[in-house]
């Protein structure tokens, strides 16, 4: 396949190790372009742009098939090994230790857009280092772009950071991020120091406290889908940035309207992924599943004035 | 003044001694009696049942007169020393660190509610000890009583908060002590255990991240007003309450769109009265200010289905 989609996500596939208080499973198909792959996959066609290694089995590569991904653009390495995390949650399920980290493929990863995927009108930077991040914003043609990042660059790269955020139109990041980033505790202000680099908005994450979405001239936030049930946090915050550019991208818009929209979606994207490990919650999803928590979001957040 | 006020206050009437990152202030009026009575009566007629001593001054005492509170049942014990609290809040301004607490008259407070004060609609106990708690609630007739309590009390007189939290409508604490009391991380099944101890509902503050209301059958929940400038956070919990509590005493109903709506008149207050130490922001609060701060909430809010 090689056509142009609505919507290219680039970013790593992974094989994780996850334990949490709940469970713990060995192999568990996970990484930012998995999980922002298939979570955007439910609303419009997505390519997808990561690197493998030849331990990638076709049970894996068959989740991105039964979600028609695009993987023209998923790079088998011969010999390779994937990339692998292995990480371990507390019971309050708030923060991962990591316990392994093995690059892998991952380690030369260079991606190089085909011509179609640079025609992708909508892109996703996941989180991979910034400079590479920057390289591929350079290929894309993409009239809108997002990128995700995380504390370890933040904290050693810096300056190749600062460089990307100036290119990109939004961030998604989570709020300890934001003020990481912007050396400020205060969000709004911290925000608005990171609004002055270049992006036109920043979405910022709040795990199980919700979403916010800031622009230069107006801000929206929802609180998170209240669950009685978080299984496995991991892929959360991806899910999250799927739902939320492929609603954009299959509204072919970026008004206010729909960019609030397209938070509320990525809301509801992320709360089912962290009902169970890997992506299995949204390998079983329907379209149903997405429309009844979207409106109950309104339900939960409505008052009268 | 002997009147009955449809909104009954109990609780501490303090002295602190404040240290922010923005400044510190030595002798600073406080206490959950003082701003949740201060808040509520932008919205009712309110009546403090608390105790002072001799260092209580003129000035101190202005605060409750301008907002003209009833302070028929403020006790001033002659040769006593008011409550003093000294605290100190890091960068982040989330978590008090206690310098020291005297008690001093607050030692020997047992509220007895005259005639008037029991007939009080509405009755907000604020933080003291459980066991006064429910000798106030059993005294009183009111038909809607709210509670708060404090990490203090769940670890040290657990039995005595379960039989108060058993007399109560409804509780207003914050999400750290919810999961504390009921012993489960998981906010939403701590929230459903604490509601099969007898209360109706729980209002869950969280801070910088908003509230929520949990009743047996339904869910609302908000994102806080996004603040730039938080200078002192002293007093926020309590004057949540008051919003909350004057506005319902107010409407003179408890259903839903009531109850949702107290809770952003709960957050608007709050958010006010972190701007400046102590009272001195809702001291110049106008009602067009509050009206204003709740109709930003429907705006940053709303989203289109």
């Amino acid at each position: 396949m090689s056509s142009t989609t609505p919507l290219l996500v680039v970013g790593s596939v992974a094989i994780d190790s996850i334990r949490t208080p709940f469970g713990e499973r060995e192999r568990s198909l996970g990484g930012s372009a998995t999980h922002c792959s298939v979570a955007a996959s439910f609303f419009t066609d997505v390519g997808v742009v990561a690197v493998i290694g030849d331990d990638f089995s076709e049970e894996d590569e068959a989740v991105f098939h039964e979600r028609r991904i695009n993987t023209a653009s998923l790079q088998r390495i011969p010999g390779g090994k994937t990339f692998r995390w292995a990480g371990e949650y507390g019971f309050d399920l708030n923060t991962a230790r990591t316990l392994d980290t093995q690059l892998n493929v991952f380690a030369d990863f260079k991606p190089q857009l085909s011509g179609a995927a640079k025609r992708s009108p909508f892109l996703f930077l996941g989180n991979i280092q910034p400079a590479l991040q920057r390289e591929v914003r350079e290929q894309a043609d993409a009239r809108f772009v997002a990128m995700d990042t995380m504390n370890y660059w933040i904290e050693n790269t810096r300056e190749e950071l600062l460089k990307t955020i100036a290119v990109v139109d939004a961030m998604i990041i989570n709020d300890a991020e934001v003020r990481q980033l912007a050396g400020e505790p205060n969000l709004i202000r911290a925000v608005r120091k990171i609004l002055s680099w270049g992006p036109q908005m920043l979405v910022v994450k709040r795990g199980e406290y919700g979403a916010a979405l800031f622009t230069r001239d107006s801000y929206f936030a929802t609180p998170a889908f209240p669950l009685e049930g978080v299984f496995d946090p991991t892929g959360a915050g991806d899910s999250f940035a799927g739902g939320f550019m492929g609603y954009l991208a299959q509204a072919d818009k970026i008004d206010e309207v729909t960019l609030r929209r397209a938070v509320i979606y990525g809301s509801v994207m992320a709360s089912y992924n962290v009902e169970e490990f890997s992506c299995d919650r949204l390998r079983r999803l329907k379209p149903d599943e997405i429309r009844d928590r979207f409106h109950q979001f309104k339900q939960f957040t409505h008052f009268e004035t």
